[in-house]
């Protein structure tokens, strides 16, 4: 690991916590975010800082951080801004290493904050120590139990990482993962970023072996050449899916008294996402649906997508969005067309998208899926619709509960070895696939229990038309990204305005 | 009722039906579908026709239209294709008013289907026999217990009404009401259209008393002048959200293949639905989104909008959407600002949005609520978040499930009344309010207990800011519309190139 790499880490998945601010108060953010760590499972020791109080939450408290029995590896910081320097210097003397300042009041407010700010840096910096925020709602790392911050919500471990500038953000992500049934490796809420910048962390998850694709919220740079240079240096190993907010002239004024963040020219800012291979997106269920639909798929070597369709409108749908995003709906081969003409009804329209027809059951739409696979004129390919993917639907069950857990749980594992064929499918040729279907029944609670066993299986199913073709023309971008960037010269980046890594 | 209201009413609530081609055979339409309307607990006696059975479904079965003891009313024919002209002569014969052909194999196959498409609808005219379909999915008419339609999924009664020319994407639309507690008036998937029309759909529910929104989804158009002039019609009545599909070169050629649409030039629709006060959009979860959204609903006087968010993030993302999409967010007058000081910390930003700041609890956000409608600088108000208007919020509970269920109800009657209070005040200043928010919390089936609560107040709720933003300046555009409408002569309308109604 790289020094910023150990320094976040201290940060992430520390051996031991100091809590300042710790409170028995259960209105106050020092009651509910201690609550939080406690419930989240961490398993090393926190030492709460309250000097009015002998036990925070049963733990025992302690005066002052120079009172700790021990060296905190870090600090979580809740007290009010004014007091906030003076706590970050005392642990500078103790030798903590990090700091996570949750509290707010500081440059976002006006010049008085603002002091306090960099006040509070300056005595960090004096002994080394790192510091994520102020202003924000703190951090999870899942795979450590690790959970300081303020929303009472837990994602389970997973591959995704998220970075976002406001809390509350950060907070949706992590409600979706928890509803989709996907885990994070890393959320970071960064607030003003007042020591730590965006790009620290991003940087950190590039390397972070648990993240495979990161999603990101921003309002604006604290040093934007040095966020793209580090972004470039990542993006050829990992996708970057990121929301920047602020890009009009009512959202910009809003962001500066958020999180005290000049947003930029927003022309600029998107050129230069393309040039450094960041997929912009402009809501937080574009960057989750994104972020998750890029999870352990094949990059295209091309726009040419073929698609599969359950239902006539859906593949409309799909085939006008295919084509407002610049995929190119293919026409299929004479080949091709052969092939499907063993398998489907005499009236099957013979066209991109396949339809289906209502009713068509048995092998026939895996089938078709393999054979646009197959197909040397794709690269690419959408399914919508899963019901036909089923070997066996569920029959009646009068509402009888053992039938109906039984009949869920055959319906489960019966998509389940479907989705798994379909991912061996993909990796097979190289070839990405994305899927969006209704839920294919209501049968008591196999909704929730099929998004969460996708979710845990890193399978993004999507429930609109349009937004698998969105994602898959993001997968097409990405492709043609990293396709270039790995035919450049080390130095070619620098004509365009971005320094070589 | 006009002549076509009656016989449209005769397809959605008939005295009698005739079912042509029941089957005892579970994995055939003319059982799934029979099975739907007896499940649906449609009152009026059904006559399944077919000439090898005595009985389907337990109902007595007659060999033919001829042998039925009385006229039904209506007739479902599912049928192969080259049986269909007969048994609509049939029909006639006997005198039924109305058919529903759902079966597929007319004029989207070929030259043949069109054929036998062109004899059905002959056959029909002669006796002045209405047809919906054929290549349909079915109808459904809530109110009347009436289910004639392929799917087995049951929506409520209420004030949304769908069109749709693709029967998957008319699906879609119930799927997402029964989710989300909304009920519908009607629903017509209409197929080929090969006699009745989009627009005879439209001109019906313009008048029809249980509907409040039309949400339709096309391909193409029979009669496309037509089809604008009953807009017209209906639109100054009440809102028609659109998406028309086939707005691509390969979206165009999979509608040609789908419902035999010619989709037509974009540009040129797109002209028109401004011109007809159509608000157009390009997926199923936008029309359902904003047809909901504008239930209920007093219409804007301008562009200039409040917005009120529990969270930094969210504020900003509703700004830069309302200002991508034409909303002004206005700067607040000072007599607004002095009135938030009084109620507001300190430290508030003092700008529109309006921050809560995170933890800001009590009756703090509703009065924001109030202050921002009663601003005279505002047209209508966004709020986001609403865990603020709760007045108490559930403690702990341990788990247990009486103490679990005793706080989910008095978290649903706190947010129920909450939310009547703000359709009040909505009401009481005749300005929209559009609402986003995550559910507030976890609670054992509080999610979807609430989400079904909204639904049945005919509340939309939204998960995204970036959508209530959207919502808003389409309910805008339509206020903007209606007002130029009413200002304008009989005769105007037909210099932009439409007839007067």
């Amino acid at each position: 690991m790289t020094e910023s790499q150990i320094s976040i880490n201290s940060l992430l998945a520390p051996e031991s916590v100091a809590f300042i601010g710790a409170s028995n108060d259960p209105t106050k953010w020092g009651c509910i975010i201690l609550k939080n760590m406690l419930h989240g499972g961490y398993a090393g020791p926190i030492y709460p800082v309250n000097p009015k109080e002998k036990e925070v939450l049963g733990l025992k408290a302690y005066a002052s951080v120079a009172a700790l029995p021990e060296t905190p590896e870090m600090a979580v910081i809740v007290i009010p801004p004014p007091a906030v320097p003076a706590a970050v210097e005392d642990c500078v003397k103790k030798g903590v290493r990090a700091g996570l300042v949750i509290t707010a009041g500081f440059a976002e407010v006006g010049p008085e904050g603002k002091k306090l700010q960099t006040a509070m840096v300056a005595n960090a910096k004096k002994g080394g120590m790192i510091l994520i925020g102020p202003n924000c709602n703190g951090i999870s790392r899942p795979s450590a139990n690790f959970f300081p911050q303020m929303p009472s919500i837990f994602p389970g471990s997973g591959p995704l990482a998220a970075v976002a500038q406001s809390g509350n953000v950060a907070a949706s992500l992590i409600r979706r993962g928890i509803k989709k049934g996907f885990g994070f490796s890393a959320v970071f809420s960064i607030g003003n970023e007042a020591d730590l910048h965006c790009e620290d962390f991003l940087k950190f998850l590039g390397d972070d072996p648990e993240t495979k694709v990161i999603v990101g919220y921003m309002e604006g740079f604290k040093d934007g050449r040095r966020f793209f240079n580090v972004a470039r240096e990542v993006t050829v190993k990992k996708p970057i899916v990121m929301v920047k907010a602020g890009s009009t002239g009512a959202g910009a004024k809003a962001a500066m008294s958020h999180t005290a963040s000049l947003s930029g020219e927003d022309a600029t800012f998107d050129g230069l996402c393309k040039q450094s291979g960041i997929i912009r997106t402009d809501s937080i269920d574009d960057m989750f649906g994104i972020g998750t639909g890029f999870l352990n798929q094949p990059l295209p070597k091309g726009n040419k997508v073929g698609i599969v369709t359950m239902g006539g409108g859906w593949g409309v749908l799909a085939a006008d969005t295919s084509a407002n995003f610049g995929l190119d709906v293919v026409t299929l081969s004479s080949r091709t067309i052969a092939r499907l003409d063993e398998i489907l009804p005499s009236w099957w329209n013979r066209g991109n998208p396949v339809d289906m027809v209502a009713g068509t059951v048995g092998g026939v739409v895996p089938e078709s899926v393999r054979i646009l696979m197959e197909a040397p004129e794709t690269d690419c390919v959408i399914l919508l619709g899963v019901l036909g993917l089923m070997k066996k639907r569920p029959g009646p069950s009068d509402g009888k509960p053992d039938l109906v857990e039984k009949q869920i749980r055959e319906a489960l594992q019966d998509l389940s070895d479907a989705f798994d064929w379909l991912k061996s499918l993909s990796h097979q040729y190289q070839k990405p696939l994305v899927i969006a279907s209704e839920i294919p029944f209501t049968l008591g609670d196999f909704e929730n229990r099929m998004v969460q066993m996708l979710g845990q299986k890193q399978i993004a199913c999507y429930n609109s038309p349009n937004m698998a073709a969105r994602v898959m023309s993001r997968l097409v971008a990405y492709g043609r990204y990293r396709r270039h960037y790995s035919k450049m010269k080390p130095t070619e980046g620098g004509k365009n305005g971005i320094q070589g890594a």
